[in-house]
C-alpha cells in the first residue's frame, strides 16, 4: 500500500473510495479527470453513485455537477447517470445511460468546444469548482502527481477546486512519467501572453502536475484498466474514404499548396480517422507530425513504422491490445508522444499556428457544407461537439468525413438542410464520403451544393438532392443559398414518421 | 502633380485612371483596397466598369473577381455590379446592386471569416491574385507606402498580385502617416511564428506597406471623400440596448469577473454599436482600450473624453463629420488609435489573448442561442459574416445586440429555428434586446430558451415562442434541443407567404 506514494505527507490521506467518495456533497461541482476513456477515477465516482443512491432512498436529494475533459466510461458516467445523480455535465460524453437522461430531459448537458472549458472555469462562467477527483500515475516526493492516460483539463480542475481527491492506479504505467508536458503559463486577461510553441515537438511545461497537498483531501490506490475499445475491423468505407483524403492529400502536395511531409495531423476519434492513419502507413509521406487530441492505434503504428516522429495529444485512445503495449513500452514512445492540457492541444492559437490538417467525422452535412457533429434529427443529442470546432475553425485544411449513409441505408448523411448547426459552412474546406470528395474551397454555395451531391451523396439519394436543390431555386426569395423551408427539413420528418428518408 | 509621390521612378508610372484599368483584363482576380466604405480606390473601379460595358457591348466577355478587405462604395461594388463585371465577390460586402446581384444568382460571392481571407489566399485556396488596385496617402521617397484611411488586406493584395495600381488620394490626410502598424511576420506552415502582442496598445510592425516598385504598374492621382455615412440619431430601442449591456458590465466587474478597466472592447459596425459607445461615455469605466475592426464616431468621442487610451482597427468608419474632423487632426490621434492588417485586427490568437468582450449585430438568433448574421429568410444574402465569427468564438464574452423586432414588427428577431447559422450555440454568451439581457453562461439549452424568451423576446411574439417551446418538448425525439421540425421555420414561411411573422 502506498509505494506509489513518495510523500510522506499525503501517503497518510489513503483511504477507501467510499470515505473519499464522502468528502463530496450535494450540490457540489465535481471535476473529474477522463478523456475518451482514458484517465479517469475508476472508483471514487462508483462509491459516490453508492452514496447518492443510498441518500436517495432515504428520500435526499443529493445531485452534484459532473465537469470531465471529454467522455469517460460506465464506472464514472455510467454510475452517476445510472443513480440520476447527475444535476449537469459539461463538456462531452458518449455514455449510453448519460445519453438517454440527457434526452428524457432529466440532465442539463453543456455541450462545449474543448478549448473553451478550462478558460471559461477560470473567467467564473460555470460557477466554482469544489472538488477535483483526478487519476494519477504516482505522487512524487515532492508531492506533484505524475499524470496517467490523460491530462484533459486536470491542470483546472486541481487549480480550481477547493478539494482535491486523488486516485493513484496501479495499472497506469509509470514509464509514463515524462511523456506529459503540462503548461502552467496561461492566465486570465490582461495578463494572457502569447503561447511559445511552433512545432508539435516542442516542450513548453512541465513533466507533472502541481497541487497544493493541503487541499488534497483524500488519496485512493485503484488498480483498473482504462476503458479501452477495440476498432472494429477496416471496412470498405473506411478504407474507400481513407482512399480519397489521401489522393487529395498527395494531389495537395504535387501542385504546392502543401509541404511533402504534409502538416501536422489531427483525426477525430473513430474507425474512419483510424483507417485514414492506416492508410497513412502506405502512403507516399515521410516525418509526418501530428496534433491532435488522442492518439489511437492508427498512430502507433506510424510512429513504429518510422512515418510520424512526434505525436502532440491530450489522450490516449486505444484498443486493449495496444493500451498494455503502451503500458509496457512507454519508455520508448516517450521520446514521440506528448500528452498536454486540452486548453493546449485544442487551442486555436496553436491549430491556426502550426497549419493543422484536421479530419472530423460528423453526423450530416448539408448540400450547402453546414455541418452537424452532434444532434440525432435536430433534438437529440449524440456526444458533442468536442473538439472538432477548435480544429475544423482553425485548421489550414478542415476536412470532414462520413459514410454517406447510416442504418443500412435509412438515413442520408448529405441532407438539403441540417437539422443542427456546429460547422458552418465558413469553417468546411472539404467533405469525403465513400462516394467520393468535395473540395469547397472558393465555390459560392450553389457551386458547393452541386459538388456536394455529385461527388458525396449516395447514388440512393442524389436525385432526390437534385430535386431538392432544383425545386430550391425555383422557390426561394434569394439565389445565394436557395431553400424551400417548406421542405427543408422534410427529410428528417420522414425519417421520425416512418423510419427512413427514402 | 506627383507632390504626393516622392519616388522618382515611380512618379514616371502616373496616368489616367482609363489607361490603369487597361492593364487588368478580363478573367483577372482584382484585389481590391477598402474596408467598411473607407480606403477604396476612387477611380479605377469606376474606369474598369467603363471598359466592361465597352466590351460587353462589343459581344465580349469581361467579368472578374473582386477581392476586398470589406465593404466599399458605389464607386466599387456599385459600378462593377452595374457593368455586370463581377464573378466572384469576397469576401463582405453591403452594396444594393451588389446584393440584388447576388440573390439574382448572377454573382457569386463567398462569404468568409474577415480573419481567414489572407491566410486563404497564402495558401492558394482562393487561386491566384492577378492585380492589386490600392488607395494611398503616399509613396515616400523610398518607394514605401503611406496607408489610407484603412488597411484591410493590403499587404497581402500587393503582396500577392502580379501587377500593382495604386491610387493617391489626397484627400486622405498626410498626417495619418505613423498612425499604421503593418505586421509583416506572417508566413505558411510550418514557419509561422507567435504574433508576440499582449496589449492592443502593442506596435509590432512597421508604419508603411512595401511594394516592389517594377509590380506597380499604374499610379492614378484622385481628390475623392471616403464613403463616409452619418449615423442615425440614437433612439430609444439602441439606448435601451446599450444600457442594458453596459448594466451587465457592471455587474461582471462587480461580481469579479470582468476587470474594472474591463478588457478590450470590439463592437460591430453599425447605429446599435455606436450607441454601445455612446453610452460608455457616462458609464463608470476609466482606461478603456479597444480591439476591433472599425473607429466609428462614439470611439473618437471616447478618447477625446479620456476614456479609451487606445483603440486598435484595420479601418475607420466615420461619419462626414468626424472624418472630417479626423483628417486635420490625426496627428493628435496618432497616439490613440493604431490601424492594422485585418489578418491581425481579427486574428483569432490575439482576440482570444487580449480577452476581448465582443458586441455584434445579428439578423436573427434562435431560442436555443444560435445566430444568423447574414441571410434574410435562409435564402437572401444580407452583407456578410464580416469579422462577427473571429470575435464571437474568441472572445472573453461574446455578447449579440438587437432590436427584438424588425420591419415595423412583422419580423422577430428571436424565432424558433434560425433560416441560416453563422453563429452556433457554443460561441454565445449573451443575447441583448430593447426587452432585456439574456445571459447565456453555464445553460443547457432548455434553460437558455427560458431566458432567451422571457428576456429578450418582444411581447408580441413572446406567447407564440411559448407555445412553440411547449410544443416542441411535447413532439421532439430528444429533450436536449427539442425541435418541432414541422413548425421550426413556419415562421420565416409565414413572413414570405404573407408578409408577416405574427
Amino acid at each position: 500500500m502506498g509505494t506509489r506514494i513518495a510523500h510522506a505527507e499525503l501517503r497518510k490521506k489513503v483511504m477507501s473510495a467510499g470515505e473519499a467518495a464522502a468528502k463530496i456533497n450535494p450540490g457540489d461541482n465535481v471535476g473529474m479527470s477522463g478523456f475518451t476513456g482514458a484517465g479517469y477515477p475508476k472508483e471514487v465516482p462508483v462509491a459516490l453513485a453508492q452514496r447518492i443512491r443510498e441518500a436517495t432512498a432515504d428520500g435526499e436529494s443529493f445531485r452534484v455537477g459532473v465537469w470531465t475533459g471529454a467522455s469517460t466510461a460506465p464506472e464514472l458516467d455510467g454510475a452517476l447517470a445510472e443513480a440520476d445523480g447527475v444535476d449537469l455535465r459539461l463538456p462531452y460524453q458518449s455514455d449510453p445511460v448519460t445519453r438517454s437522461k440527457i434526452n428524457a430531459g432529466t440532465m442539463d448537458y453543456i455541450d462545449a468546444h474543448l478549448s473553451h472549458v478550462a478558460p471559461l472555469v477560470w473567467e467564473g462562467f460555470f460557477g466554482k469548482l469544489d472538488v477535483a477527483v483526478i487519476e494519477v500515475t504516482g505522487v512524487t516526493e515532492e508531492g506533484s502527481l505524475i499524470p496517467a492516460s490523460s491530462i484533459g483539463n486536470n491542470k483546472t480542475w486541481i487549480d480550481q477546486a477547493d478539494k482535491v481527491i486523488l486516485e493513484v492506479n496501479e495499472w497506469q504505467s509509470l514509464d509514463l512519467d515524462g511523456m506529459h508536458d503540462i503548461y502552467y503559463g496561461t492566465a486570465l486577461p490582461p495578463r494572457r501572453r502569447p503561447v511559445m510553441m511552433t512545432s508539435p515537438a516542442d516542450r513548453i511545461g512541465e513533466p507533472h502536475l502541481r497541487v497544493d497537498p493541503d487541499k488534497v483531501v483524500a488519496i485512493v490506490e485503484t488498480n483498473s484498466p482504462d476503458r479501452n475499445t477495440a476498432f472494429k475491423p477496416l471496412d470498405a468505407d473506411s478504407k474507400a474514404i481513407a482512399g480519397h483524403l489521401l489522393d487529395f492529400l498527395m494531389h495537395e502536395v504535387k501542385v504546392g499548396r502543401v509541404p511533402k511531409e504534409l502538416l501536422p495531423l489531427q483525426s477525430g476519434v473513430g474507425n474512419i480517422a483510424n483507417a485514414v492513419l492506416a492508410g497513412l502507413l502506405d502512403a507516399p509521406f515521410e516525418n509526418l507530425t501530428s496534433y491532435t487530441e488522442v492518439i489511437q492505434d492508427g498512430m502507433i503504428d506510424l510512429i513504429d513504422a518510422g512515418k510520424v516522429s512526434v505525436a502532440s495529444a491530450t489522450a490516449f485512445s486505444l484498443s486493449p491490445e495496444y493500451a498494455e503495449r503502451m503500458n509496457n513500452e512507454a519508455a520508448k514512445y516517450r521520446k514521440n508522444i506528448i500528452l498536454r492540457a486540452q486548453e493546449i492541444s485544442n487551442h486555436p492559437e496553436l491549430i491556426r499556428r502550426l497549419g493543422v490538417i484536421a479530419t472530423n467525422g460528423l453526423i450530416e452535412a448539408d448540400i450547402y457544407g453546414n455541418v452537424n457533429s452532434t444532434h440525432i434529427m435536430g433534438s437529440r443529442m449524440q456526444n458533442g461537439i468536442g473538439g472538432s470546432g477548435d480544429f475544423a475553425r482553425n485548421a489550414y485544411l478542415s476536412c470532414f468525413v462520413t459514410p454517406s449513409v447510416a442504418k443500412g441505408g435509412a438515413i442520408s448523411a448529405i441532407v438539403p438542410f441540417v437539422s443542427h448547426v456546429d460547422h458552418t459552412e465558413h469553417d468546411t474546406h472539404v467533405i469525403v464520403t465513400e462516394q467520393g470528395l468535395a473540395d469547397l474551397r472558393g465555390l459560392a454555395p450553389r457551386k458547393r451544393a452541386r459538388v456536394i451531391i455529385d461527388k458525396c451523396a449516395h447514388p440512393d439519394y442524389r436525385p432526390m438532392l437534385e430535386e431538392y436543390f432544383e425545386r430550391a431555386q425555383k422557390v426561394a426569395n434569394g439565389m445565394h443559398t436557395p431553400h424551400d423551408l417548406a421542405l427543408a427539413h422534410s427529410w428528417h420528418r420522414k425519417f421520425l414518421a416512418e423510419g427512413t428518408m427514402r
